[in-house]
């Protein structure tokens, strides 16, 4: 089922750009029947209960236009929209440093397309860099999950912008990016590699 | 129109909280027509434009049952639910540090209720803290805006989880918290106490 925004911009929930991807391409980490906002959110719980890092994700950003009040049971929104949300997905704090990073995956096995991200993720991106916040996005390619540091993909999107590749080469993630280690708990180890990165 | 959650607790949104304070109990901040969240929307903006801190309101959490998707126009919610939040509404990054808050308001002359926070809101707020992150609330009571350290508030929540009263009194607030500056650009600069608090 496939949704658009009110501005007719295909609407992909999380959950559903999650799925494995073919056999072939990844040894590791599909293939798995997990999504990858499943696998974060595992992930996220796990660093909370241990106190490791405190992150969650934003609810998905709704325009609620009606809403009926049946009595003696729950309110019922019965018109909303999707919104396109104005941030990235994810943020939270590590050793009191602010986090904020995007997750999303390809299946193309060659490069990663810079059309999974928008205009304002970019700016905002570029707003926690400047207020010295850590943020990164977490791409699942190629069999593996690497975290790329904001900067870096704020570099490729101007490229693209001044009429460079729309995308993201395999080896220009491979050497601008961190593999993070995958495992059962947590699943995706990021703070891993934000610790190797940031601190 | 009042709003329920499904299991049956009251939801307030934060737009709804902000009426005005009575006149003779506010000569700084009430009857100005506005409400405190729009104020600290328009302070968010302020302080983005200017890149001073990056702070946003999370969107109000839906469970989404049912989507429509009517030919070559948005995908329209036909029934949603409003879901109670984990979290507190307001987070972002100053110079690099963690901000976390929740924003309340009283018409109650003399004290502040508890019962205006949730217990999970409060788990939260600890969590936070124990990550060395910045964590407070924004109280708009007694015709005034003041800063209460989560510290503070998660004090006097455990006093009444051991039998002592609903409520901080006046007093108690003045005496913990921090008075914010209250302005047109922006209107509540809350940015100044926790500099002159946190850093």
């Amino acid at each position: 089922m496939t949704f658009r925004y009110p501005n007719g911009k295909l609407y992909t929930p999380a959950d559903q750009t999650g799925k494995p991807a073919k056999k072939e391409s990844n040894p590791n980490y599909s293939n798995r029947g997990m999504t990858l906002e499943e696998d974060l959110n595992e992930t996220n719980r796990f660093y909370c209960s241990r106190n490791i890092a405190i992150v969650h994700k934003k609810p998905t950003p709704v325009q609620i236009v009606q809403v009926d009040y049946p009595r003696r049971s729950a309110a019922v929104i019965k018109e909303a929209y999707f919104k396109q949300s104005s941030t990235t997905d994810y943020n939270g704090v590590y050793k009191g440093r602010y986090l904020d990073f995007e997750a999303k995956e390809t299946k193309n096995p060659s490069s990663f397309p810079l059309q999974n991200f928008h205009e304002h993720q970019i700016a905002h991106m570029t707003q926690i860099l400047e207020q010295d916040g850590i943020c990164f996005v977490i791409l699942s390619a190629f069999g593996h999950i690497y975290l790329l540091p904001a900067g870096r993909l704020i570099h490729f999107w101007e490229r693209m912008k001044d009429g460079g590749r729309k995308s993201i080469t395999k080896a220009e993630i491979e050497d601008s990016g961190t593999l993070i280690p995958i495992g059962l708990h947590p699943r995706i180890d990021y703070i891993k590699a934000v610790e190797a990165l940031y601190f």
